[in-house]
């Protein structure tokens, strides 16, 4: 009670108490289980202050079920993966100060809040605390390091800084500035997260007057590859948005698309044009969204990217087709995106860590010889196309998904091949002078050279996975490979010409 | 009942008799409040030469309450707004002839259609005998003047001509002709919207014989600047379309992306590809969109595009957080689309009316001198976005909602420093007579010019505005903007070198 | 139960017995009408080795309903049309047995299949059986000849050729391979169809061991016009996908979205940009999609694709306003997408038969003479634009449809005009030997020239008949036919003054 009374004379109003006694009453009303004193005091005074989150909280599951019950579950039936919870959080359903103060001693984001310890950002790390498995599985994965596989990478960071930086013509030349750090926040890191520092504290004023919160540099921020105050890396809540926690809004193709897009990654488009999206867009509303385990054909019957990706997946007799991975790339063998050709998965996440001949952090050369080293050998793409073949026959029979694939492992070769004829004309015009390669994204060429493959070799590969034909044709597909492929070598016909 | 006789003479039809009694017992029988005798022969017909849209009205409220009723809500819960509604349209429900009837006088498209005098068209002016301050607010915004915005401002009437006209080549030169009317309608006009006239009278051919109705011009229109035959400026149907004038539809992001979508404005892909998008794209059929006034986080837990830029919100408790508005501008302090640079609000809805220093109705000039006399001053800039941040603040801290805001100040900054760039290479190619500055929209380099500004720099603001990062990087975005600077710096060298 | 036992002792395994004694016995219950033995023994092995199509099967009208029943409905309320149905499929329900059986004499897909004869490809004869004016209807459609018109027609077979093959440069030249079959089922085949043909046998491992099934070429394919391994046009699936055969999902315009959608046909994107889409987006959920025959105004609100272009419509009071048809352009008077010109719909659906003056199989010549003996004359255009202003009358006056199909016939010849314009500088670039017209698709002008008539010219028209005014205007409308047309133009000069 004291810390209730410290709240209250804080907010030095009387009349505050009574509303209080009520809100509480009133809260502990509407949920099953208890809800502990500090979140209570929490939401006394954020129903006021951002009422739209504690609403939204009370959506969630976590307003509703105690990790103690939720422990009580059938393994296939358990959205809690650690195996045991701590006593003092297991007994209470899970709320704000549950979350907002996990291993306070980790978070440099930590501070005093009217008599509470609170950490501005919730962090993976926090949330391991019961989906330890979900954890560990992100921890060791691309998404994790989403943001140092681009500001670790020489050639990367130069992209991310070429794109959103401030040009300008001096001496009939342009000249690129180096990208502002908001800009940065805006464009790449964005999806691929920014490391959020505290740099001391600064005064807000609030309705409840002047308090002092920590000053978070690159702050928002949920990129998925974050690097929170405490360390450690992603970000939950870019799929499990705000305080719902819904599994249901990550199952939905509309959370992956906010970073899988068109142009460079059309997985969400080139979905929503395949027959598996026709019938999700169809029939979404008579599905069952929030069923544990996730049984093919009764609760769905279509895909959507988390089914394929990364869901557990039943029969509907129960029996398990595929386990539940928080590595999405797990069930992948070949990377057909991001880079210059289409090659196996790799190894680590850390892909920032690769070296290939040419002594640059790509898992392939230029003339695209493989850094086969660092990427998963014949044996383990192997394991991993069965286990996505396993998704597919839930459907589809052997033949069917054999045609299917063949077509793909066709157009990654064909599409590498487009990419390479295009990279040897770059190349030519690099050795001769005629561009300069210590920046590989600052000339207009250049520029025709990515989106060679940055763009139109990915579309028709996404194209290719998931059967959304148009993307392969017209629409960044064939036809822009050929178009653009013209006037890259109607450059390079003009730059021989004139030198 | 002179007038059922004379529709039913009209028909000559003794047939007709029994199905009339029994339709109009069966209507009112559907209906909780009296259907006036006037809109149940209106019915009588229409139900059966344009079924469709009574079964649309017959799904609205104006068909299942009475002014009267609705009167005498709660303040807050009213979606009338006038404080006295005439008598005789107040204790009926709101059918074909109550509205289609109002203000006959002023009403160039009134007609005397079987026995009745009708406007074809119902205009902002008619909604206001129910909906006073709705009219009002809407009738001195930029939305009210869209069409003069374009037709009386002679840079923008320039390019409502250049885009939609013929072009051909004669003596090796490309020619413009005028744009046909018809090409207008179907292009800025139909946004827009278009001067409806009535030139006489035409007969046409129905089920009941041939009819004679006005002979409207520039017909059929739903353009939301639409000037309409009784003078007054606007079309409510835009937004709540058709004949049920549903609150849910106009609550949804579909009706604003008719008009507010990419190239130029792209707001309604950056709301999808936004987190608030996702979520609602989730979640949407699970939330209540009929709600009067709209609780945040009980009613929805992300927002549209009307929670921020006009719906009345209450907190969990009832209290107002912010009032309806249908000024669409007024919780906006910035405008970041349409024009070269973005610029604070213009202080009056007729953007014609301002004159720069170059003379020119634009809020800036060419090289970015504003006119701040036409614009409003730091003051009201202030007081629009606490507005927009009580918004905000439903469910974002203070501290996330001021990091925002800072990103976004920022792109503003760099984007017009972009386009300053770009527009300092084009004046000096109409300094130095390398391209005519009479038309800055008819040659191919002022082409490239105008979807720096109009396009690119558009696409990035409202990508930082709600936080749609893709766009802001590859979609419209910096990538394009830097590779259009190259096209434009390119073209640039090319006359220098020719000349 | 000779056959039962034959699965069983396949199957080896005593385990298998008493599962599927109550596997059977528990599908029978689930289901109103008798399950045949055969389809019964199909379930019982699939439902572990496809599970989904199974459940999704447990979802339809097929698994529900006996033909005989069906065919006992009134005559408007009938999803079957065919007068009889022969008495061994009609008295059980339409289970897997039922289709994959059909006709097998004519499927050289037909294999033994644990002791069954079964055919892998149903096709619209098969589907004949129950449904035979939906398959007469389609057959003699330009859709059941859509590959035919590309492979069949010399000019749209290099097409097809040069979009997807690989380009290289060799003797600074482009040089252009022949696409592969696999490119081509991923493009052009992927929406069009391919020809599935049967290569002997092949052997693949199941649960259940090694078996033998047909070695399928082209497969899979669901193209609309696919030629099936029985010798008929078409894949019913491709609109009422998989085995739910939902006319759900074919009435909502997801299913036509997968191939008439941007860049060359973007009715898709119309349709979603226009009031109908916006009212569709918005109020879906509340609509009957599965009511037949389906009411104006009371089942839904706003049209959907198949509305108006196939749908049998009543109204409120349940009296016809159009037929069903499986013709899609039997209520179309015009064509606007695919080739040079707008002009009349051809005749038959094997356009490919069409010659021209030139003796090209194009509906006109480069320059716009209209082949007129193969298109539909002014009386047969008359009464298709009259049927399908019956669906527009249903919730629109004449007036306002008049006034829409005026704007329509001025679009359709402006945009010919400007097509025109071009073609009259692509072809005397041909005639002046700057570019080779043996094949119109391999070079960049060539492809600059594509785009005016087969992406710009085709979206301003979408975008009058459905009234989508952004796409008219700035996204692949007018904005990008004049652009590109300077573009043409000043290749164009550029070859002029070179030579």
């Amino acid at each position: 009670m004291k810390k209730i009374f410290g709240c209250v004379l804080f907010a030095s109003s009387l009349f505050l108490f009574p509303i209080k006694t009520h809100a509480i009453g009133k809260l502990q009303q509407d949920l099953p289980y208890a809800v502990s004193e500090q979140t209570q005091i929490c939401i006394l005074c954020h129903r006021n202050v951002t009422p739209g989150i504690v609403e939204d909280w009370k959506t969630s599951r976590h307003s509703k079920v105690t990790p103690e019950i939720a422990l009580k579950k059938p393994l296939l039936e358990r959205r809690v993966s650690s195996e045991t919870i701590p006593e003092d959080i297991g007994s209470v359903v899970v709320g704000c100060y549950e979350c907002h103060s996990q291993n306070s001693s980790l978070h440099k984001d930590n501070f005093e809040h009217f008599g509470f310890h609170i950490n501005v950002v919730v962090s993976p790390n926090d949330c391991k605390t019961c989906h330890a498995k979900e954890a560990a599985q992100f921890s060791g994965s691309k998404k994790a390091y989403a943001l140092d596989n681009l500001r670790e990478n020489q050639i990367y960071s130069q992209f991310v800084d070429a794109v959103p930086s401030i040009k300008e013509v001096r001496d009939s030349t342009i000249h690129y500035s180096n990208a502002s750090e908001k800009s940065k926040l805006e464009t790449c890191y964005a999806c691929h997260g920014a490391e959020i520092t505290v740099d001391g504290m600064r005064k807000i004023k609030t309705n409840f007057g002047n308090i002092e919160v920590p000053n978070l540099k690159n702050w928002p921020n949920q990129g998925v590859g974050r690097i929170n105050p405490d360390g450690s890396r992603g970000a939950c809540t870019s799929c499990h948005p705000r305080h719902s926690f819904s599994i249901e809004i990550a199952r939905k193709p509309y959370t992956c698309s906010q970073c899988h897009l068109e142009q460079d990654i059309p997985a969400y488009e080139v979905y929503n044009e395949s027959k598996h999206g026709n019938i999700f867009l169809s029939k979404q509303d008579t599905w069952n969204w929030n069923n544990v385990p996730w049984r093919v054909g009764m609760d769905f019957q279509a895909p959507t990217c988390a089914t394929c990706h990364n869901s557990l997946l039943v029969n509907p007799e129960g029996k398990e087709i595929v386990s539940r991975t928080h590595d999405f790339g797990s069930r992948l063998w070949v990377r057909i995106f991001g880079l210059i050709y289409s090659h196996p998965q790799p190894k680590s996440g850390k892909t920032y860590e690769i070296k290939n001949k040419d002594g640059l952090p790509l898992p392939a050369t230029y003339m695209n010889e493989v850094a086969a080293e660092y990427l998963i050998d014949e044996e383990e793409q192997l394991v991993r196309k069965n286990e996505m073949k396993k998704v597919c026959n839930s459907c589809h029979n052997n033949d069917w998904v054999s045609g299917h694939f063949e077509k793909f492992d066709s157009t990654l070769s064909e599409t590498d091949t487009m990419v390479l004829n295009a990279t040897t004309l770059m190349k030519n015009m690099w050795d001769k002078g005629f561009a300069d390669a210590s920046n590989p994204f600052d000339e207009l060429i250049e520029m025709l050279w990515v989106k060679q493959w940055f763009i139109y070799a990915n579309s028709i590969r996404f194209a290719s996975a998931m059967i959304g034909p148009d993307r392969a044709t017209f629409k960044n597909g064939w036809w822009q490979l050929t178009e653009n492929f013209h006037k890259i070598h109607e450059f390079a016909k003009k730059c021989e010409y004139e030198h």
